[in-house]
């Protein structure tokens, strides 16, 4: 069967109008709707309206509350730590995201770690809410743990995402998204749909051995950090989805390492909880807190403009700029609108019928 | 010939007279003894004393201000940016990274980016100092273009270290320093010095093609982001690479991309000077502006404790924490001394001959 195209409108709307049935204020169901769709946009099929059914599921089961008291639990001129309330991770993110670009307003930065929320989405939708502020704008979150760090077989990290968006002048905004592994599940998830194998270096079995199968999570096996393997630097990307992951939760008191909660909601949560939910983290930079506005510009555009022009291997037709395809994408689908695999579209369907709402 | 090993105060003790004959204030000559003898301690051994002769060279040249004025040329409450006068980044840096440590103790988080700078050493160095204030401390740096960017021919970034060192209770603190290539550029010249092959994955050749060579960097090649190849995620190494070059140079009005000044005093400046110097971005978040000390330790404890104890694959010891290996290299250095190849300690008695300092 084909992919079937449809609206982004169109989709906005549904998801709007589900998350209003499982009882969100408009608002939030209007704010999580739009975070949610962001990745669709983008082309992070994995993480958008595919996975509607999924929160709708985490709140049948009772682990997302859809009207929570979201608060500041302690704070400082440049920080503050947000209680989520077990409410939708895209809905609790972009409330912190404001916070802290609340912050660099009026003291140059503001750093917001997270406790007791839940799958944010896309690392970006919430980064990006700092360009038209002439912010740079940072977000991570942790997530269950997939990862196995150098030298293990335990999953014991999530693949703990980081993106930092910088604005430019002219050219397009500098946007780096990017999960803490070699390569994101979504991907495997699609090579095990296409029955293909993985390259190696992306997972381990369960012994920690090179696979190449794309169904080795399910066996015991492990995503593997950035780089791969120790020669190639795999305790960097471990290190590296170790900060997310320190930032997240040690900061804000949320669960972290192999005890953050799971997103499938058949999943049982883990039996330990050192704390609350999942964790998340965002920064927000004000440019002028450094240097005026219009010489950071002139310099990011020149940047991009040197990277964008750089010479480019036989074969390949140019070399991108952190963001490039996302938005390329974006444009495209806009328009065009979005495609959804077969299994997906009937998936909201039922959902829409189950909730009465038409897809 | 095999190594000598030298006590660790005698190299200290040289290395703070050798600042001095150059020009150097006392202060100024044992804050970057320290700092260039961490990378020794540490293991980093390409980033330590060896340098020495580097960084005098870069006197001799007109490159490196030994009495600089380092001043603050913009601040807000939590951000600064440094004009370091072209001093020595082992100077420059320790400065910049006090004033964010400050700036943390007012607000709750402080934010340094410098411009005209040199080298700075490892980025741990710094990051570290943060940690004896129960703060988090973070410190990168850019650095002369070795590294082509995901499709291209054209060396654009330096290897672009990002350093995060988080305190913890009674486990020893959470220390990532890392190069956002797949190998730092040390390691190359270690398999060039045993003329060795180095492994797929960590440089490319003049056309873009995957090589083992070594050498290849002389030879139109470059060093590849962490990932190597973009199946393997190496535009995820090239985006944080650049994230650190906006961050350290962007913000601050350093030179940028393939414009920053090469260490080798013989390599000549490049002719385009978009900025000033080299430059860094230094960070510290002070724990309790977040959550308790008190709480944020046991967990940070508890977390670590989670990862030594998670399981290894068959062949492997353990599972390392970001920081283990260099702490327990300085352990052993302090005690038993720091070796030195017979050529770095003869390239060493030739500088304190040539400056009158014994060796």
């Amino acid at each position: 069967m084909q992919d079937t195209t449809y609206a982004y409108q169109q989709l906005l709307d549904f998801t709007i109008q589900i998350f209003k049935k499982i009882g969100c204020p408009d608002k939030d169901a209007a704010t999580a709707a739009e975070v949610l769709l962001a990745a669709d946009l983008r082309g992070v099929d994995s993480h958008g309206v595919a996975r509607l059914t999924g929160y709708v599921r985490l709140w049948e089961a009772g682990r997302v509350n859809a009207t929570p008291q979201i608060k500041v639990i302690h704070e400082t001129p440049s920080t503050a730590v947000v209680d989520g309330d077990s409410g939708l991770g895209l809905v609790v993110a972009p409330y912190a995201m404001e916070l802290a670009i609340e912050k660099a307003r009026q003291v140059g930065t503001g750093w917001v770690s997270v406790q007791h929320s839940n799958h944010y989405g896309i690392a970006a939708a919430h980064a990006m809410k700092a360009l038209k502020h002439d912010m740079i704008g940072i977000s991570m979150t942790n997530a269950s743990p997939l990862v196995a760090p150098t030298f293990s077989t335990s999953k014991m990290l999530g693949t703990n995402p980081i993106c930092v968006a910088a604005p430019a002048g002219n050219e397009p905004a500098f946007v780096a998204d990017l999960a803490t592994t070699t390569a994101a599940n979504g991907k495997l998830e699609i090579l095990q749909r296409k029955n293909e194998a993985a390259p190696v270096g992306w997972v381990q079995d369960a012994a920690g051995q090179d696979s190449t199968d794309a169904g080795i999570l399910k066996k015991g096996g492990a995503l593997l950090p950035l780089g791969g393997d120790r020669e190639h630097g795999s305790h960097k990307g471990y290190a590296l989805g170790a900060v997310v992951d320190i930032f997240s939760a040690l900061l804000s008191g949320a669960n972290y390492a192999p005890w953050v909660p799971p997103f499938p909601a058949y999943v049982p949560m883990p039996q330990r909880q050192p704390g609350k939910g999942i964790g998340h983290f965002f920064g927000a930079l004000r440019v002028d807190a450094f240097r005026t506005v219009a010489e950071y510009k002139r310099d990011m555009d020149d940047w991009i403009s040197g990277f964008r022009n750089a010479d480019t291997i036989e074969g390949k037709d140019r070399v991108l700029i952190p963001g490039d395809p996302e938005r390329e994408m974006e444009a495209e689908r806009r328009v065009a609108g979005i495609p959804l695999l077969p299994v997906v579209a009937a998936d909201l369907q039922a959902l829409g019928a189950k909730l009465g709402v038409v897809f």
